[in-house]
């Protein structure tokens, strides 16, 4: 008995300890962006949603934005669609974007959902065409139907929230005519939390955070504020894959966004070490 | 300027005529449930969703419930899936669930969604994991995933109307487990209609209504009532494909849906026909 | 049973013709003057009301606003009470501003009312002095009793909307010291188009509209920008009893109002042929 | 400067001594039937008016219903049109219901709403005909269009009261084919008071009371129970005109209204006298 | 019974005197502010409670300041703590906080709040720490925790006037470390009415309002604009404990509230004197 | 860091253990009863309130009542007001009640208020006076103003949870004469959980629970039902001031509250323990 006493009481102290951060949230908007292979382990994919039920259970609207690639690309394959890359973004034509659209919002969106609704929370899975929600146009160059973000209609999102739902976003887009559009999640999240004016974007990536040496993860840069990410791109530290995504939390915190973190999701429960230390995890993207 | 006018004024004669129709229905749920061979020919489907539109503006809340049989079969074919098919239902192992949930609710759900949005009304796709809308079981025999509907969740779909979306609902079923079953379509818009207590459920087929002579469409029944049932099963003209359905339309009335019919999604617009005249057509099912 | 079809099919045809129009006015409000001449026919009376609560149940917000010349005179004259007219206008004692405003907010108001009762639609029958809705001083010179506007109380009209009713509006002013005013109904329809910042203003006459040739309806002019009214003033063209309906229509889309359309109230439905066509009937009076 | 401290002195005493009426009555519905003798003098009028707009400001609920009697019979006669009595009712023919509803809700109703706009309230001036308020039928007998409700349509006066306007009600009746029916003022407030579930009804009359001995205003009866109606209808103390007032009170106060009251409109300000003391004035009529 | 009959006439016609005042102020907020000598009377208290009761339920929001001079003092002598002034001021270290903190909010306040509920009123006693409402900070000087207010937080006392509750507030405040401080009741009303943007402040002192000559009740200032404060300053006819008083007031003018006014808390029924009457009593401080 | 990183680490794993008990009570009413000796120790009253604002946090809405004994008592004794005791109740005369009311309203309770607005979180403080919250009258036998509880209002309650603030309630009772009880607070908290119909009430006391043999804490009795009671009464298990506890939370269990418990204050964070585990601490009185 002495045991459980003990660890009853270290658990009281923990979450005594987590009441700064719960109180700093609190009524707040989180946009999480989670893909790519900090996805495709189960039992991290179950971490992360308990992470994200939990903060909403403690006053945070999270919204949850998805990627898929893994799972496009085994479909594609399977389907023997052969995929063809442009300039390091995978040309789209009618056939990809309607795999993409099904994959993307009829697999990986929905077992996101029905893993949430497993642990006890809920919520709605939508994709770009639900309520006209991610309006987009052709990206300039020659890609096909990948989509540049024209519009974001928040009424849904709010919608789902305001019910008591978290919602979960497909990131497939769409135009007047009805064209599809596969849109980066990274993009479309940053789009998504500067349309809410959230508080924070937290996306999940595969690596420690952004890298002085990308091959030493001792090299971690915790902290880079807007007038760094010219400097650190020209010193080619911003290179390669990692471009985009900066460019998309830039993007978020340009928009009134106040934080932009890239962490480790292959860490277990680092949206809640994130969240709830001072000294959070990964790398920090702010104003100034 | 002759022409022009007699057709106005002819237009306006019949926008009158609907008058009466319109009070009618006008705040009350009708649940349209379209599938199958109806939904194939693009114009027809188009013309489908104007309908639809068209109601909700004239302040009738439409749900729209579908299956999506072909586009399914279609993909199982290509990713090499055999079929097997016992008592007249698909058998449904894991990986067969997986492509019913990804097209349902991916493909046939969202093609929908955005069809309706290219036409200027505002639609939201769901499918029953949402907000673990269609809770199920599995069907007794030996179907594998096959679902039994145990309870229907009406939130979201409220919240859906309330809001002013049509709820687009592909249906895919789940239980506590996140195990996922294939619906069959018609089961679940009766389930819905009755959980909605809806005014109407209109089920779209690709034959005219129930036909005494099933080889002669001039033998068509139009009103059954529910002592007419079991005579019509027992003198076998209600059978084969058929059971299902009308065994359907006999749980939406017996729950206090008013009206159930089964009226020919090939003849275009044969929903506002059937709303907006006192003759309808196709089959009508009520309580006596 | 063929003919029917056919009808039945031409009707949904039209029905879905009529879609983008209701799209378009959805949720909009639309000011309905009615009076005089195309008031008289009983048959046509009702035809009118018909198609305002078609137009509320399409989801637009009508107010009818209506006068009661015929109604007033025949009253006057039972009374034995002479009329004088003043510039074309009835000098209105303090007896015959009574008798103005009983037979019109008395008789010709609820009759309105009824009738729309009658055809299943809600209606609120109002006058100016009811809340306090048409404040008015002595319009200049000497014409005793007939009213000019100061000022729009749009309270108890919007309730009336908020609730569902059809708000029937006698145009009778009053001011705070409880004296009653004549007012003109073409006037006092435009003033409360502008003060509900309407989308369109309607007015019912007895004529096709504004002709080039007052004696030839084929010299119909279908559209007046407000930089052609002055011209037209001095071409005579808009003249005599003309002016302050013209005035009155020139004032309501000055003030905001996107559309106003003078329509001939003697053809059956021609509310529904200005509102459900792109041609429209009558004239059109336009910003630009 | 003595003085005038006495007097505001003595105000003061007196509006402190309201106060346990005023906690009494806060928040509840107070029917007031307003209407034959007690209604010509401009004088008496005014202070009734000004009565009920003070008992709203304390936070009672006012329905003013109200009958038209001589102005009724002036414009008949003026138009000529003769009056027949039967059973001591006016035979109702068409012509004869259209001059009621003028002049009751075209002259009479917006008299006295504009009388409560001048004193500073707010009034909607209303009739049976407005949102169907007050449905009847022909009474049984020879009379014509005189009406017998069937039943209320609160609506209407629930909404006037939720925005803060005092409902004026001009007894006119009407059915599902619009006819209308020349309604008994005292029955119409008593149906409106019992259907509202009010906590008084007034009738302002000209007389003191129920009295013992007709001619004889200090044989006042100050308090009759519902067993007591029966003994006095027999002992001929309830006789002539009584018999409807008392009849309609009997109906109120059965229906659940706490008390009805017969009082005095002659005596200024008998409303709050009523109100505001202890002793009332005139008869009231309690269940025991 | 003709002495009751001239009483009761007597007192309908006063009700109907003060309409005009109770339309005026319906829907108004006024603060009052009741201490010192004013309060100790124990009829004189009931009669101040029963006139804000009474301005509740004609439709005003009333807010109640109070101090507590002389209970803080009996019981800090009761409890042997020495009490020690500075310029006037009661200096005031942690121990006397304390005990101010606790008569103030404990007797003081909960006393009020009964004898309120005890007349048929509903009051929420509140004091400056609850919900954090008065911040303050120490006053400049050495006068230990003598609050300086830095902020007022509105929302518990509109909570309590939404939900009808007359919010009586203790004037003593905190800041964000948990100090106590004692606030000037009459600062604090002039920064709640200033924070409330209320439409008038009410200051019930023991003397008739500023006087000319301090020794002569018939030197009574009636009015007093923002441009006479400084010369009657200069003059020395405000001075002493007048000085704060006045300056409280003038605060509370210059933030926006309409009407600032001194009265005799010693005169039965001031508080009604004063709102419902031209004169008022006292001396009134207006912008110009 | 490698250690901060096991703490941070270890710090999300209790967080996510405490997910199901926090989606248990989530949107649940507690009500935490606390005094007595518990209360005395500042740190130990700081870890209480932090428990009291996390639970806040994560959507359960907890009422605080307390008591204030020693406070009472040293006041008392500083007052030299001799204190009596009957049955081993306090005998309250006048004097005593008024301080009762005074320290524990106006010293205890805003202490409280005052420590959790330190702490981040927002209360509002009352007593059973305000809002005329507890309702009593004299306890029977000569016990003076020591006061039975009538009935509760829980209106003042369940605004400021409402409205996000924590209620903290002094157990002070009034009746309709204005009489102020002394309460015991086990008593009060009971019968206000009971009134809320709260999920849980927790007792904080300076023991460990019930105990079989009272001088031996390893003789806890961890669970009791409601047929257990009469059977410790009889055993004198529940003896001495255990039985009033006992009764009080039995009183709330048979009222409907789901679980009583009564556990040990001292232990830091003992109500987090007993929230966020299933074993619980302290004694649990439940139905059956």
């Amino acid at each position: 008995m002495e045991d459980m006493s003990n660890m009853t009481s270290l658990k009281a102290k923990v979450l005594t300890a987590a009441l700064p951060y719960i109180q700093k949230y609190n009524g707040k908007t989180i946009v999480v962006k989670y893909g790519g292979n900090a996805m495709i382990h189960p039992l991290l994919k179950k971490a992360v949603m308990s992470d994200i039920i939990l903060l909403t259970l403690v006053g945070i609207n999270v919204v949850l934005v998805h990627g898929g690639g893994p799972e496009i690309s085994g479909m594609l394959k399977r389907l023997e669609i052969p995929s063809r890359f442009v300039d390091g973004l995978r040309y789209t034509d009618k056939e990809t974007a309607e795999v993409v659209q099904m994959v993307l919002s009829g697999k990986t969106n929905k077992d996101l959902v029905s893993l949430i609704g497993q642990l006890g929370g809920k919520a709605i899975g939508m994709c770009g065409i639900d309520g006209g929600m991610i309006q987009a146009k052709k990206l300039e160059g020659d890609y096909g139907f990948v989509g540049d973000i024209t519009g974001i209609q928040t009424a849904p999102i709010n919608h789902a929230l305001h019910h008591g739902y978290i919602p979960v976003i497909a990131t497939v887009g769409t135009d007047a005519e009805g064209n599809v559009y596969n849109i980066n999640a990274d993009t479309a999240a940053a789009e998504i939390a500067a349309a809410l004016q959230a508080e924070n974007i937290i996306t999940l990536t595969d690596i420690p955070g952004l890298l002085q040496n990308v091959d030493d993860p001792d090299t971690l840069i915790p902290l880079v504020t807007m007038a760094d990410i010219p400097k650190l791109m020209e010193a080619g530290i911003i290179s390669g894959g990692m471009i985009p995504k900066v460019k998309s939390l830039e993007r978020a915190v340009k928009s009134g966004v106040k934080k932009a973190v890239m962490i480790d999701g292959r860490i277990e429960h680092s949206i809640l070490i994130e969240i709830f230390s001072d000294e959070g995890i990964g790398t920090m993207f702010v104003a100034e």
